[in-house]
């Protein structure tokens, strides 16, 4: 079958082998799969990415950089066969999607950062029957597709302390930010303020709800804090709080990810600040831990997403309550991923890139 | 009055103005008054502190660095005398300990870090009559003195999101960790795991209850988590929650306050760790956030302490949950205090040192 295979730093059309489901595996093919910033920054740094997750004890990510990758993990798919001794539960032609990651027998392969086994980025997958999802009735595939990374964005909004009155700042639009936005609103939380340079960014944060959009290049983000009722240095808000003044918990979403934004937002955010870290960066970065002491900043680094979150983000998406109409601004074949990744390099240019292998 | 006076970066015994209490203000005559990590720090880079707590927004420290300061925020004293309009509920005699703060005409003075008020480097203080503490019969005056410390370490244990079941990791066994060891203890968490260098401080940590004693240089204080049920890796904390194994949330206090540090506790804490940062690291430090994400790291930043945990700190020393019997290794006059400063320089030499103004 065909594939796009990272080859030596490279995305290469070519064939694979087929794939045959083994043991509560099923076999599925891929409708759609959205290109993730994480596989932009891999095809050049798979080396550190593996070596970092080896640092941070997981191992997560063990597998071998100088082999073949076929990336992709954001999904939806259509069963096509069972392996052996599978429960049928979800008849062949029902569509599908899973969290990335798939039971084999010598240990769980997450698909897209794997040498074993294909991610979406192929015209067909091998899948966990027991931890596929049917696509609801009428959720459209490019739809269903998003259900992982807005995972992300449901998962970030479950590790925020946030509070009914709390105030939420999203520094950065790209996916991972939007979908923070969405799950905020979706999950009723608010006022959310949206930052981003890109015009189309700010648009798609408008879109899905954000109440407060703002151009960081005219404009600080942190300049409403006040003007929603939050003080910004210690001793005003333990003063309005002896007076009797009510004011939410301020949260700050980093959705960037790139060195030097920590300390900006330490020094930026209001005192007591919950800085919810999603964006990965990926290179050392400077912080002043006085500063954060000063002001008593909490800063919380999140990864991934439950199994449960991301079956709850499938149920928003399906039961219509988050809106993710006009965010697939492209869609190609395989043999368009290595232009779409050079395509994605512009925030301009697109939100989200969906791979249709059949195109 | 005789004070010891940080002039020109040096402490120099000499005569400063008598105190007069204004409205709400109480005369008192220092007793005892710890010194401080953060005296030992100011003596040299009051500049540095002071920009960067404008930096951090509070200007709580806001005073000029090249004018005469007198220092001492730890301290019991006896009340002498009231301002004008007092409600004089304690009467002159009383012994009484205070949060470091003092209402005066012109806004709130940090006794300690002022230019208009003295600390407890002096024979006498204002304090604000609305906010002292009587010191319960029988506590005797060392122990009253050591409130403001230890309360620092109930700070630190309020804000950690500790269960039941949690591990908690003590990294630095100065005043700071040694305050956060005893509250551990008196709020009933354990097993709590208390590492540093010095002898001294680790028989300290162990009269003050911490339930095992490392010696970095011979043992890594995190080759126990996994021996006391805490898995160090996501994925395995993840299969052990899906086998109905229960494990505490890990904490790791972080009381030594120096470059590098952190980096070090993000990479050997378990995954999901809360890192309470209580050491105070004046210079900038690098971290890498990659790692931080991949383990889920909660970085909480903390500072001071609230009126009420100072006050239920005194409590907690009076009715004998905390025994600091031992703490105080060294007691000096005014004219013994820049010889303490430096003998608190090697941390075999003393846990702390009281000062004594009228000794």
């Amino acid at each position: 079958m065909r594939a796009v295979i990272r080859r030596n730093k490279q995305l290469v059309c070519d064939e694979i082998d087929e794939l045959v489901p083994g043991e509560g595996q099923v076999l599925v093919r891929t409708l759609a799969c959205g290109i993730c910033g994480s596989d932009l920054h891999a095809l050049h740094h798979m080396e550190h990415m593996i070596e970092t997750s080896r640092r941070a004890g997981g191992g997560a990510l063990n597998f071998d950089p100088s082999a073949d990758t076929v990336f992709g993990h954001e999904f939806c798919a259509e069963i096509l066969d069972h392996g052996p001794g599978a429960a049928k539960t979800l008849k062949a032609g029902t569509r599908v999607v899973s969290v990335p990651a798939t039971l084999t027998a010598d240990g769980v392969e997450l698909l897209g950062y794997s040498n074993r086994l294909p991610g979406g980025f192929a015209e067909r997958m091998l899948l966990t029957e027991a931890m596929v999802l049917p696509v609801p009735n009428g959720l459209p595939t490019e739809a269903a597709a998003l259900t992982e990374p807005f995972a992300v964005g449901a998962h970030a909004v479950a590790k925020a302390r946030l509070d009914p009155n709390s105030v939420a700042v999203v520094i950065g639009c790209g996916p991972v930010g939007l979908a923070v936005i969405a799950m905020l609103k979706a999950r009723g939380f608010g006022p959310v303020i949206a930052a981003d340079y890109s015009p189309r960014r700010r648009a798609a944060a408008e879109k899905l709800g954000a109440d407060v959009i703002i151009d960081p290049a005219r404009e600080s983000p942190h300049g409403r804090w006040e003007q929603l009722g939050v003080p910004m240095a210690g001793a005003a808000q333990r003063m309005a709080r002896m007076m009797g003044v009510q004011f939410g918990r301020p949260v700050v979403f980093e959705c960037v990810g790139a060195p030097g934004v920590l300390q900006g937002l330490i020094e930026a955010a209001p005192a007591g600040a919950q800085i919810v870290v999603a964006g990965v960066c990926m290179e050392s970065d400077r912080i002043e831990p006085a500063v954060a002491i000063t002001k008593e900043i909490e800063l919380t680094f999140i990864f991934g997403y439950s199994p449960e979150e991301f079956a709850a983000t499938l149920d928003d998406l399906a039961e219509g309550r988050i809106d993710v109409s006009g965010l697939v601004t492209g869609k190609v074949g395989l043999d368009g991923v290595a232009d779409a990744f050079v395509a994605l390099g512009d925030p301009e240019a697109h939100v989200k890139i969906l791979v249709e292998p059949s195109r």
